[in-house]
């Protein structure tokens, strides 16, 4: 199944367009689980299966495990096998090298983990990009406007009139001829999601920096439309009831809905 | 000891800009190394036994350990571990997140792994470079222009006239308070360096391209200067004898030296 169609049923099973990002910071777990040798692990699959019937996607930020050293590997498979196939999972971890070398990390993401898409970042062009994409089942969202302070220092920075970010969307979706690609967009810039839209008719978003980072819940919704996927992470994991604090953030998102 | 000294300590030690690659491919390993448990160690040990002397830096590409899942941790400090300390480590990671997630991905390679320096990309900006040079001791080379086909795309746009990559070295600049920061400059873009040169005084510059990718080695000499570090990944790894290899490539880096 392609990638677009692997993500609309996603959204379809869950009525959701909720992805929630396993942004697990070992030091953040409940003193309860600390004990157990794989607490990652095990704060992973409860919170899996308190949401699966909840999200369209799982968002694994890889930033945060491989700090795990050799058990690194294994926490993400099992973490992985845990997610119902139905669902997409996203392999945040923003590479980007030359030709050979992302080819190596794209197999490690895409034919290792198995994830159904990777977040890439763009600074080195295309060839750093086309190892992410040459497989029509998997996807990539590439990085164009990103929720963080520095997204200002380079992405806004205009050229012939037009930011960067957008010089970057013009070539992501020529080389989208797999109908593969996404893109990055934060939630702290709803102006820059809507004109985004406007460029890209049908193209999915992951949209993080709702909650912790401050991010606008009703604009991303509204801008990012029916293949817009809102990312939130620390709002969920650290609740006292993630199921809960899940469900009626997808439901607050299905009434922002048009 | 900061980490411009550690780096003219290196150099001075074996006179010698060049930087080894161990861009460890599995498969490209001799055959009589490949029953071994851990075929990769086996091979990196081996090269350094060889080159150790004759370098200034050794570069870890972290897209070929990725794939060794479980045993990646192991072979990377097991590698690192034979580097004798007085040479400089390059965790070549183009990492890039978040403030909250590169300080994540800053610990892995600069707390764990215990590198002296990490590639880091620019494209999210100061939040996402910050944790990578908070520490005097421990640099990082951010992308300016890369030696890819694809460095085309985005960083020689032009904004107000200048390239974006000369946009980048100018926030690098302005980051660089601790004097830890170094750039990565292709060796097959002879024109950029010098010109790169000519606004960076003395910041160290990571050379790559030399070799398989067709860099000019004589210019990147030049105009990379004392401080330019020059990587070769493949033509040493897989020649016949890579102590030989190396010593004639550091000769001839020395040759052009002024």
């Amino acid at each position: 199944m392609d990638f677009y169609q692997h993500l609309l049923n996603a959204q379809h099973k869950n009525n959701s367009l909720l992805c929630v990002g396993l942004d697990t910071d070992p030091d953040k777990l409940p003193l309860h689980l600390r004990s157990s040798v794989d607490a990652v692990l095990e704060f992973n699959r409860r919170l899996i299966d308190a949401t699966k019937d909840i999200v369209c996607a799982y968002k694994i930020n890889l930033a945060f495990y491989e700090g795990a050293g050799d058990r690194a590997w294994h926490i993400l498979h099992q973490t992985l096998a845990s997610i119902p196939e139905e669902l997409v999972t996203i392999g945040d971890a923003k590479r980007g090298d030359i030709g050979s070398s992302s080819e190596m990390y794209a197999r490690t993401l895409m034919e290792d983990y198995r994830f159904t898409a990777s977040t890439v970042s763009p600074y080195m062009g295309e060839d750093s990009v086309r190892p992410f994409i040459k497989n029509s089942a998997q996807g990539a969202f590439i990085l164009a406007v990103t929720s963080n302070p520095g997204a200002k220092d380079f992405q806004y920075l205009k050229i012939n009139g037009c930011p960067l970010y957008e010089q970057v969307i013009k070539r992501v979706k020529k080389w989208n001829s797999l109908h593969n690609c996404g893109l990055v967009v934060g939630a702290t810039r709803p102006a820059e999601l809507k004109k985004i839209r406007s460029m890209t008719a049908d193209m999915p978003f992951l949209i993080p920096g709702i909650g912790a980072q401050g991010g606008d819940l009703e604009l991303s919704v509204k801008y990012g439309g029916q293949r817009g996927i809102i990312n939130a992470s620390r709002s969920i994991l650290y609740s006292t009831d993630p199921g809960a604090e899940a469900k009626k953030l997808r439901d607050e998102i299905n009434g922002f809905r048009s």
